[in-house]
């Protein structure tokens, strides 16, 4: 029984992933997600209690993972903004559910608590890497990490006009923009 | 007659920015539009044929003001780039609405033209100050002018953790890092 909740409980979060990434937090629904997963709508109320607090859970999970195998070395912000750009170019549902997460949730003033810890945790690394001298101090810690961060997302996060060339260039000169761009914020 | 016409258009145009900003286009309401605009359904599929179609002449009217108050000067991207950030703290709808344009409408392959003579007409400026020796050649001129964009939104696209650190940094500051990240890009 526990594992049949379980599995059911999975395959709500995999189409629930799907449908949010596609269609975003307002867009989504509730009747599609549980049709894909072979369920139905009071499965998902009663497991997950709201579309929100399904998104959240869906989210939960994406940042956990990457967090997991994109870990902030404060020393090699470079190889962070690779690894990140590798995460984004992996999976392409993890920057446009960011995305939607900032537009439809986080300006309600609700952030994810293990998304908060996990923002200290880099304030704190690379605080520490620009006291060692490991880090330059042209920019404070919030803003370098704010601009790390932002560039490994440059090329999931472009204006469309950009699709072209996101199409011709090949994977490895993108990444390689991206860490020659980190590698020019850290001269 | 005429001018009746007109000022119906102008007030639906701007209630569907105010709302197309809020909630997308598939959370976009036609009949709330309506009401704010103190006209109806009928008068907005008459003057724009659909909602989507609503939704590009608001993003029309964006992209040309943006043209038009921050024009690129390819021997000064620094510059650029502030006046970019300048544009997006001013109006913060124009953030929010180029994302929706490219979460919702983009990926369906349907480019506005005044984006993309806009874009062309910009990578032609870059390639010329290359060439001129006005810009290093470190980044291609397509690579060179999505970074530079991509950084202007630093602050208007980042993940909500940073909120804090948006509200705290005065403007001014902000700003800086802006055109100091684009500064040492050219480096």
């Amino acid at each position: 029984m526990a594992g049949d909740a379980q599995a059911t409980q999975r395959r709500l979060l995999d189409a629930a992933r799907a449908e949010f990434s596609a269609f975003g937090i307002a867009g989504a629904r509730v009747d599609r997600i549980a049709a894909a997963a072979q369920s139905n709508k009071a499965q998902i109320y009663h497991y997950f209690g709201s579309k929100d607090a399904l998104f959240d859970a869906v989210f939960g999970e994406v940042v956990a993972s990457t967090l997991r195998e994109a870990p902030l070395d404060a020393a090699d912000l470079p190889g962070y903004a690779g690894s990140l750009f590798d995460r984004y170019e992996q999976d392409p549902d993890i920057s446009r559910l960011a995305t939607w997460y900032r537009l439809e949730r986080a300006d309600a003033g609700r952030l994810l608590q293990a998304v908060v810890s996990s923002y200290q945790g880099k304030i704190a690394a690379i605080t520490r890497a620009q006291k060692a001298g490991q880090l330059p101090t042209t920019f404070r810690p919030e803003d370098l990490l704010a601009l790390v961060v932002h560039t490994a997302a440059l090329w999931t996060a472009l204006n469309p006009e950009f699709s072209d060339v996101v199409r011709k260039h090949g994977r490895a000169h993108r990444r390689q923009v991206v860490v020659d761009a980190v590698r020019a914020l850290l001269l």
